[in-house]
Formats: C-alpha cells, sequence, structure tokens
C-alpha cells in the first residue's frame, strides 16, 4: 500500500490520531478530514487542524451542521446533559452518524485520487452504535464501491483493540507522548488528561493504566 | 403494506412526482423530503412544496449545500453549460449524490417512524450513474440496516422502466394530467413540456409520445 493514498477520518482525539500516525506509515500519501457538525467544543476543530499541520498532513474541514437538522442531540447542544444509562445507548448517538461521515468521507477521496479509507471505528468498547460494528463497514465498503464504480478499501486498525492495545499501537507508532499530551478526548473540552470525570475520561484514563501496568511488567492483583 | 409509512426522495419531476402517487396509494401515512443542494433553479424546491401541499403530503426540505463543497457541477453552478458527450456521463454528475441523498432519507425516515423509502431511480434509461443501478439499491439497502439496527425496506417502482411506461403508470394511478402539467423536468426550468431542447425535456416528450401513441393503439410506422 506503500504507493497509495488513504483519506483518514479525523477527529483529534485519541482513537483518530493514532489511526492517523498509523496510516503515516502505510500509505506514501495522507490527508485528513474533519467533520464539523457544531461540536460541543469548537477546540475539537482547533485540536484537528493543529495536529494535522504539525504532522503535514493537508486537512478538510467539512460543515455537516445538516446533521442538526436530522438529530439534535447531547453532542452538539450544549444544553442537553450528556448521560448515560445502563444498557441504553449514550444521549450523545446520531443515528447513523458514521455511515454519512464515511459517505462523505469517501466522495471526497474518490476527488483526491485516494481509494484507501482509515477511520478509528471500534467493536471492542461498542456501546450500541451500531454503524460501529465490523459487519457495517464490510457492507457499507461494498456499497461505496457500487456507488461511485471505484474501489474503496476501509481499514479499522483499531476494530478489535481494547483500550489498552490502541495505547500500544500509539507507542509502537512512536506518537505515544504525542497522543498523550495532544489529543481531545474529553467531553469537557479539556486537552490531554481532559477533565477525568466524564465518561470518555474514564475510559481513556483505565486504558491507559492497564496498558504502563502491562508495559512495567505489573500485574495487578 | 397498507398500514405501514413511507417517506419518498421528492425533487418535483415527473419520475419522483409519480413515485408519490405511487406511495399513497402503498402507504397509509407518506411523507416527502427534498434535498436542497443550490439547484439550478430554486423553481424545483418551489415545485415541490407546491405539489406536496396540493396532495397533503409532509414536506421536509434539507440543506444539502455540502454537496457544493465537495462537487461542484453543472446542476449547481449555473456558469457551467449543461453538456453530455457521447458515452461519457453528463456533466450534471455529482458522485455518490444518491448515496447521500438516500442515506440523509433513511435517518430522517427512521425519525419518523418510516421503514419504507421510495425512489425514483430507474436502470433503464442508466445514463452511467452507477448509484442508479439496482444493485447499488440493494446493496445499500442491507447497509442503511446495519447502520442503524433498523428494517428499512428500499422500493424503487420505476426501476425497469422505461419513460413511456413512467407515463402509463401515472395515468394508471390517475396522475397522468397532474404529472403532465405540474411538475418540473426541464434544465431551464420551465414548468410542465419545458423548453422542449434539453435532454430532460426531449428523453420526456419521446416517452410521452410514445406512450400516447401506444394509448390511442397507433404504431409509428
Amino acid at each position: 500500500m506503500k504507493m497509495e493514498k488513504a483519506v483518514v477520518v479525523f477527529s483529534g482525539g485519541q482513537d483518530s490520531t493514532t489511526c492517523l500516525f498509523w496510516a503515516l506509515k502505510q500509505f506514501a500519501e495522507v490527508e485528513a478530514v474533519t467533520f464539523d457538525y457544531g461540536q460541543r467544543h469548537r477546540l475539537e476543530i482547533e485540536v484537528a487542524s493543529a495536529i494535522a499541520k504539525e504532522l503535514h498532513v493537508p486537512h478538510t474541514v467539512l460543515d455537516m451542521s445538516l446533521l442538526n437538522q436530522l438529530a439534535p442531540n447531547a453532542l452538539t447542544r450544549s444544553e442537553i446533559a450528556i448521560e448515560q444509562k445502563e444498557g441504553q445507548l449514550p444521549s450523545t448517538f446520531v443515528d447513523g452518524r458514521n455511515l454519512l461521515f464515511l459517505s462523505f468521507a469517501a466522495v471526497l477521496a474518490k476527488q483526491k485520487g485516494a481509494r484507501h479509507l482509515v477511520t478509528g471505528v471500534c467493536e471492542t468498547d461498542f456501546s450500541g452504535y451500531p454503524d460501529c460494528r465490523d459487519i457495517f463497514i464490510k457492507s457499507l465498503n461494498v456499497t461505496l464501491n457500487l456507488a461511485m464504480d471505484y474501489q474503496f478499501v476501509i481499514h479499522t486498525p483499531l476494530m478489535w483493540l481494547t483500550k489498552a492495545q490502541t495505547w500500544k499501537l500509539a507507542d509502537e507508532l512512536g506518537a505515544f507522548e504525542f497522543v498523550r499530551t495532544k489529543t481531545l478526548t474529553c467531553y469537557n473540552g479539556i486537552i490531554a488528561d481532559g477533565c477525568g470525570e466524564c465518561p470518555a475520561c474514564v475510559l481513556r484514563r483505565r486504558g491507559l493504566e492497564e496498558y504502563m501496568k502491562e508495559k512495567e511488567g505489573i500485574t495487578q492483583l
């Protein structure tokens, strides 16, 4: 794949930044695309742009404000509290969001002469989002190829990784410190280790601690 | 299907208006969705709204101006002439347009409690658009169901019809005069029979003449 070009779906968070490093190792040319759908924190777009700039990756920000017409929810309307009840989809859910993002990314990729698409979706910490499942991604890959008569290949390097394994992958890619200090995962818009309280921070920290322990050869009793 | 609800992808043209009449016969409840992507003629949206109103069909217009970020072309930028060279895609082509429209329509439909989607795509006068093919629609149907964990059914009543047969269908639905006099197909924004010169008008008229001859039992020598 070294000779070819890829487009990475990129939010500036831990997962997609790790994917960006992964793509930079795999492909001759890499571009990033970020979707602006009125994120709770405009900072998310700024963080993504800063990372892309630092890594010399051409970066396209696409206006997806249309999403707000369809699914007002906690990610885009700050008056709604972010909460998750046991066994339910988190209130940040936008139906079919990955379907829409990946479809737009594919249209963009074809125009840029890239047939490889990279996304950080992950079935491991599957929290009920049907469009994060591997079977969805494979079906979408066929649909995209038929839609545009083009041989897209969707890559999902994190699909079967735990959060700890994602940290390990970043480390193997020489990006551990970069990902730890420069990405934004926190729902409260705090970079790096974040607020430490929101569900995204808790998930991120647990994975990090698990990986650090493994790395140091310490087993938890 | 009489008890269920359907969403019709609706442009106010001959094909989708015929589909709307078809859906009104098949389903207990029908809504229409129109995509506003900076059409050459704003009239297209107005015509669609007027038809929906006359038929008492709830109508949603979704802003798809994002498409212009991706694929500036003759349908959306009036300075580009509409032309079609033998064996090439017409210059009105937007890569993956049906993919995007149908995906948004599906998100909207699920929110409105409708699992049936109706679209006027047609493989018969297939002019090189890969996302008008039956195989694409079937693949997309599976992808949508996986994306949203919902049992969508995409209906394509015109898929295998010629333009003449589409006129016949409108006639059988009691909508012949309505479709003939109130829909907008013409690239130059002239309602009903149109300018008579653009490719869309030529196609529409040929189909109409063919059906009228068949109806009158006259065979062309």
